[in-house]
């Protein structure tokens, strides 16, 4: 509906930059970028799982504080985050872009690279979208999974009696994001890798989250794991924050939780106002793995987990009740009410 | 990474509602809304064809001049749109929708009342996706489609010497929005249906216009059909203006085109400075179906085109060449250079 001329070399130039742009395509991807829609043979997996997101300038990134390249690899890993904790391996991805006009080649391409070089470390071809001028950025992604062995773990899964597992930390990410928002951004705006940032910032704790918050590493090849195994009642990636995620299980369940404040892995230390009790419970973008499983599930996990996948930790306990998240520490149990952001999901 | 606090009643109770409208979900739906991923199994189709489109406040709609029900019938509409042209069925969508806190609710109720409507009437359950608070309203809808006998039709395929048709009509959208601009828009927010625009509107013409643009009806049988009859070589559906998405295809088959003007079905009349011409050529949004065939398909069509599917007209050729349109009237040979509406989509 916007009047401004038609502008086919832009178009048409972009694309062409794309398609050059290595990428693997499985066999089954009968039809990829440049045509009304992405084909696929269907035989590739036994089951197919889906999943959307946006990530929109100002609700859930700041222009100036990641860079197009980060960005661009964040946007990927958020949704592949979603696909692990469905038991799913990552297969193709769909990308949709807006950019504003002042940006467009430049940050396109930076954000493109970030996006394709995550895509091919985890095997995730893009295979279509869209590309639209706006006056912020906003960026939604559709990624593909397929489920091999085993069942999907759903988050209505969980039952009394069931151990809370969590593989990964969290707070650290919501700490990275509160640094951020203290220093000159500008300071980190142009790094791009783990090395550069370790570079830039000498002590380990900032360093750990601001690689949290800019450089996520999600634990993608821990959910299909646990489904292949039988290893998993419930699964959710926790992006709102532990306790919200948590939530979300609960109340599909219709359950609730103990968690062991003791267990929880916690930041050394927190940032301004925010604890590291607080940002772990409540912090959000951690994009850990959290799942519930039964005892006996969690003794042949203990057996058989991969040395070199990331720790897992028993956190808590699903229970009988209204969902709720109860809090054990030093003896006492109280109520916890989330307060992670919410963009409404 | 928005600090507002979290309002899991908000997000709680608009899934319960959305669970709660009704949605015929086949049996190869195995998950959908309310898990990280929608889950399919595979075996509902030969091919899955996958379409991605965000349509974002103030590019491709403005908040005042369409209604939060019709937008989201005619986001659902535009991705369908994408799925006929490329043969398919519709199957499935995801959803991602930010809208404003002032907004939020009601506007939220609305638009999913029209998406479904329409998903209800296309078979097309919606699966999952996110939503989001946002100053602006952006939408991305990725619709699914199945694809059964025959082939998918390429925007590659086309072919010197196929004939080029054109099923349903172009530049009423462009004079819908015109009219649009020059009116009231309140006169027209809340009319949801062709009866309430009929009987608000009364002279035909605008009626049409208004239809166009408000009311999109693409003629989504028309492209499995063509496949499923092996009646196509190329298509593309019609959303940046006709000259523009013929352009797509020479560029992807590496030839030109001459449009016969003769055979363009024209608005009777302009609205303001854009003629009806240009209009037809260059409009956008007009969700017609744009498709080349030879000339021996051309004749099967005609004797086997089902009588109650919208018209089709043979409007022009394609030729060996670089990718350019030429338009052939009253004797005269000119090139013509798009300036349909473009995201650099």
């Amino acid at each position: 509906m916007d009047t401004r001329p038609h502008d086919p070399q832009t178009e048409f130039e972009l694309i062409d930059w794309l398609r050059r742009q290595s990428q693997n395509f499985p066999p089954s991807i009968l039809r990829h970028i440049g045509d009304d829609c992405a084909v696929f043979d269907p035989g590739f997996t036994r089951k197919l799982a889906v999943t959307s997101d946006m990530l929109l300038e100002d609700v859930h990134f700041r222009r100036r504080w990641i860079n197009p390249f980060l960005l661009g690899r964040k946007s990927l890993l958020v949704n592949l985050s979603d696909l692990s904790a469905m038991g799913a391996h990552p297969y193709a991805c769909l990308l949709n872009l807006a950019v504003p006009k002042a940006l467009a080649g430049d940050y396109f391409r930076s954000f493109m690279e970030g996006f394709l070089q995550e895509g091919r470390k985890q095997d995730c071809p893009l295979v279509g979208g869209d590309l639209s001028r706006y006056e912020s950025i906003c960026v939604s992604v559709t990624a593909f999974g397929s489920l091999k062995e085993g069942d999907p773990a759903w988050r209505s899964a969980a039952q009394p009696g069931d151990l809370v597992l969590l593989v990964g930390d969290t707070g650290f990410s919501r700490l990275g994001f509160l640094i951020l928002q203290d220093e000159n951004p500008a300071d980190f705006w142009e790094l791009a890798t783990e090395q550069q940032l370790g570079a830039r910032v000498r002590d380990s704790f900032r360093r750990r989250c601001l690689e949290a918050h800019l450089l996520p590493r999600p634990p993608l090849q821990v959910g299909a794991w646990l489904c292949e195994n039988s290893l998993v009642h419930a699964m959710i990636d926790v992006s709102d924050g532990l306790v919200s995620d948590l939530m979300h299980i609960l109340h599909q369940s219709g359950s609730a939780s103990e968690l062991e404040l003791g267990n929880l892995p916690l930041p050394e230390q927190g940032v301004g106002d925010m604890n590291p009790l607080e940002a772990a419970l409540n912090g959000g973008e951690d994009y850990a793995l959290l799942f519930t499983a039964s005892e006996e599930q969690v003794n042949r996990l203990a057996k058989t987990y991969p040395g070199d996948f990331p720790a897992y930790r028993i956190i808590g306990r699903i229970i009988e009740g209204e969902p709720a998240v109860f809090l054990l520490h030093d003896g006492i149990r109280e109520r916890y009410e989330p307060r992670g952001f919410d963009h409404f999901r």
